[in-house]
């Protein structure tokens, strides 16, 4: 069963970038230029195809976009940006569509020049490659430390047609505990403004990729990137149409479930845990201290060792820049109560079953005002030593 | 060939506190009331110990202090400053002194009270033991995961007189990347005024332990207690001493010596790197870059790997919160320069010479201003996960 979104084709070949031999260039195409959305790095050192895709889309129109994995092409000077230009310029010919469509996305070993021939020669192949089948070989050409490809599909009738929605995505565990390259691709037969998407697509990014990758704690090349080509045939969604809530509804969970696959491939974790903090002072505060926690690598080892290792939870809290009582912390695993006044309620043993879990919630109540966070990270493993120390990514 | 300073006594047993069966138990005390002064840690949760002892060394003048192992008495509420209190008292009734001369100290596990009955059974065992002899088994009682005891000696003629100065210090390597408990204690048989140790104290201080252990990234039990008790008989030293320098270089190098060696027995580390940046807006904004390379999990993985995989560094440079021209960076493995203007020289495989060695630095210069900082980091390696998840510290 293939995966279909109506004037959508797509491709993934080797090119001869990784050394694996495996799928290392991706295409995406669009049949007619396409609402385009996107959201980039926070990181002040962009890659060039970072530079140059961020000012493709503020004309919020483009129609195709190609995507090479194992090499950034970032801190190459300008001749990398000359590259990410001629990537462009490569495929608009190959496609016949004008090269201000298409936009170029890269991820891999950072401060390396793209074998530039090699993959000029393979661009003819990515193009006559290109199908509606071709989602999940593209989902493949994009992955570099991933395990698997990630890809999620919604179908919703809205204005009584049908409208498929598909999120791709490539994380590799990078995105915890500090920058992963995070890619996101979502394609939709949709009709809908510009505006609208644009709000949606934020909101839903908000809620779900910003939550596991802090501002400023992103890598050189990430980048989010939606199209909606009008092919559904749908009269254009509005603010105002009853069909609004529905596909809001499945583009959230597009991004929560594309999260999830992410967070399952984190590099070599073995559990996803969710940090909330209740009653911080602010929202920020909060943010601030569940970031502090997620990013604890003393606290991350301890999920790894399924150690109810309270203290270094309430350590973690402590060093966050924020107004806290210290006398006044209570910590939960699940529903259960382990910290009431920064003390230990004796329930150890019993949290020792949730930290067992694959999944659970750590609640951080500081009873200091209405401020709240969530944020989802995993355990840190020796298999993340392993690959971050072992692989030249 | 045992350690002697002057008029200082000390001992280190085991009370029953480790399961381990190893010392957990020390008392370092002087014949007489000592000049003192000390730095604590900067988490806004403080145990018992902290509180306790951050009040007496107010007064400048103490002369004993009770140190625990395997037990950090933090998080446990009023329950636990009374046993800080109890302790202090005990061992004041047991030197026959007053206890406001007495300070107490601990480290280990948080959210556990002390096993009291334990303890106070041994006190008289432990003030029998008191030897000037005893400072290397005070050192190795105040060890966690330590794998050696932490000792410096270094003797200066002050003033025509020999002076003794012997640093102890227990790390564990979770110094980096975030919080460790690091306790030192400091003796010297020097004569000195306060307001002077204070200064060459704190003075040391930052420029030792300061840079491995950023504000706000320590312990709940952080401690550094510094004790004078003027027996080595010269005149008290003063601003104007000829002498001043002197021992202004020991007591720094002690501070160094000691920084040294908890880096070295940081857990699972296989190197030691020096972070410096150079040229960046301000040293506010040096420290800021340079903390975020030094814990960025990313770079240390790769030191670990051997792996001249500079783009880790550049990417963590781009996250700090500073200003920074990004087409600008220039970074040296020691003396060879392997990023220009932010783009590769070409020198990786010679740097893997200097990146296999157990000690380098490497510094990231910004082009931007005068603001330099320089941090020490070590490596993370599988094994610091494993301690870390495996032990309950």
């Amino acid at each position: 069963m293939g995966i279909l979104v109506t004037g959508f084709r797509a491709s993934g070949i080797f090119s001869g970038i990784k050394q694996s031999g495996k799928k290392d260039l991706g295409l995406l195409f669009s049949e007619e230029p396409a609402t385009t959305v996107g959201v980039f790095t926070t990181n002040k050192i962009k890659a060039a195809p970072v530079l140059i895709t961020r000012e493709k889309v503020k004309q919020r129109c483009c129609q195709a976009i190609i995507v090479n994995s194992g090499n950034a092409n970032a801190c190459t000077g300008t001749t990398g940006l000359q590259h990410a230009n001629d990537l462009c310029q490569l495929v608009a010919e190959q496609l016949g569509i004008s090269e201000n469509l298409v936009m170029v996305s890269s991820t891999g070993i950072i401060g390396v020049t793209l074998p530039m021939d090699r993959i000029e020669n393979s661009i003819p192949k990515l193009a006559k490659s290109l199908s509606p089948l071709g989602l999940s070989d593209f989902a493949e050409a994009i992955m570099t430390t991933d395990t698997f490809p990630k890809i999620v599909v919604k179908k919703d009738k809205i204005d009584g047609k049908e409208v498929t929605l598909c999120g791709i995505a490539k994380g590799s565990g990078m995105v915890m505990p500090h920058m992963a390259t995070l890619l996101s691709f979502i394609v939709t037969d949709l009709a809908i403004h510009a505006d609208l998407l644009e709000e949606l697509f934020r909101e839903a990014v908000n809620s779900s990729f910003n939550r596991i990758s802090i501002d400023g704690e992103t890598s050189t090349n990430d980048m989010v990137i939606m199209m909606a080509n009008s092919r559904a045939g749908n009269s254009n969604l509005q603010k105002q149409s009853s069909d609004l809530k529905t596909f809001k509804n499945s583009l959230n969970a597009t991004f929560v479930d594309l999260k999830k696959l992410i967070l399952k491939d984190a590099e070599g974790s073995t559990k996803m845990i969710s940090i909330r903090v209740k009653e911080a002072r602010s929202n920020e505060e909060a943010k601030k201290i569940a970031y502090q926690v997620a990013n604890s690598s003393l606290v991350k080892t301890a999920f790894f060792g399924e150690d109810v290792n309270w203290g270094r939870i309430i350590a973690a809290v402590g060093k966050a820049d924020a107004d806290i009582d210290p006398e006044h912390i209570d910590v939960f695993f699940d529903d259960l109560m382990i910290v009431e006044n920064s003390t230990s309620t004796g329930m150890e043993s019993r949290a020792k079953d949730i930290i067992k879990k694959s999944e659970f919630q750590v609640t951080i109540t500081l009873h200091n005002g209405s401020g709240m966070a969530e944020v989802d990270t995993t355990d840190l493993t020796t298999e993340y030593v392993k690959i971050n120390s072992s692989y030249h990514t």
